[in-house]
């Protein structure tokens, strides 16, 4: 298996993982058996495992897994060893939220530049980032090595979309209300929005006793 | 099947469907082809009408779909024809923008009172939302019917999730940075982070030709 045709779902889990460990890290525990491990990250310890056999690490007998050691490991598998450069397309209250928040950088994840449409917006400086008219979009990736693109304005979603996969941006978080697809399988977008989320809520209360 | 063991993944597409059709009708589209749709979806339209199998509107052949009736149907059996009390745990800086969207209540989904467990935050007012310690959160649950509770506290995601848990609140919304699990089929969280979004990107360009 190539790695770039890891299943969906086991790349979600292994994102689950490196932050079920960040969390372990963070309150300096340094050693954990594999079942308590599965426990805190809602999987069982076959599951675990299994997920983990495509990273490497596979812990030892007895012992289970060393905290640092199994979050760098999921680190690097996760392309989260290095740093990747944003642009942030819409300037909606979301939009600058974002380019607001300190977890960003901390992470790992910063903003390069801020793409709008509207002349107000154009030219203003949120927290250290430029924002830019749509239009010089091509400009802009000239001068500035972008890995991913953030979609956040509310009514023109396509359009940046088709600006970013024009520039060669092949990344793409969609935060907007509208899901968006891409048949090229060079090109990755996903979709979220906080609705979409509550709606799953929605359905299980719907459906519960 | 019972409707609640619909697999997550089907879930997932649904949802996708109703936003997509959503915006359909925004734009003034009544009818839609299958095959148009299933593309506008990022599905196959073998895989769209299985799914849609579920929901029981099958379309009408050589016609396609009415997009407001489709959509009807989803909603309906998503749950998102009802309307669905949110409380708030942790006024992080995403826990104040969320009080402040606009989103939430045009969705059908109303914030109904936020908890913290800093003393200078309580008995603020957010948007209209009143700000209480989380220990009066027993009380407040008496007096208001809650469906839904989002945690954006971003050191103690723990401690309210046992909270609302031991309220009886049995849909989780979790943004903080560390995922939660429970073992209770009864409960249900969603886990979402930024961070966790843009992992799965990084992992797609590092692996990427």
């Amino acid at each position: 298996m190539k790695i770039k045709d890891l299943p969906e779902n086991t790349l979600h889990r292994l994102v689950i993982y490196l932050n079920v460990l960040d969390a372990l890290e963070k309150k300096k525990i340094e050693s954990i058996s594999s079942d308590e491990l599965a426990k805190r990250c809602g999987v069982n310890p076959a599951q675990l495992r299994k997920d983990l056999s495509f990273v490497g690490n596979l812990g030892t007998k007895g012992v289970g897994y060393t905290v640092k050691s199994l979050k760098f490991s999921l680190k690097k598998f996760l392309g989260r060893t290095e740093e990747w450069n944003l642009i942030l397309g819409g300037l909606s209250p979301l939009g600058e939220f974002l380019l607001n928040n300190k977890d960003f950088p901390k992470e790992g994840f910063y903003f390069m530049a801020a793409f709008d449409t509207k002349e107000s917006n154009i030219g203003r400086v949120i927290n250290g980032v430029s924002v830019y008219n749509l239009d010089q979009l091509s400009y802009v990736t000239k001068a500035i090595k972008v890995h991913m693109g953030i979609i956040t304005s509310e009514d023109k979603a396509e359009e940046y979309l088709q600006a970013f996969l024009a520039q060669g941006i092949k990344a793409i978080l969609n935060l907007s209300s509208v899901p968006l697809f891409h048949e090229d399988p060079e090109v990755k977008i996903e979709n979220f929005s906080f609705p979409m989320a509550l709606t799953k809520l929605s359905f299980f209360l719907k459906n519960s006793t």
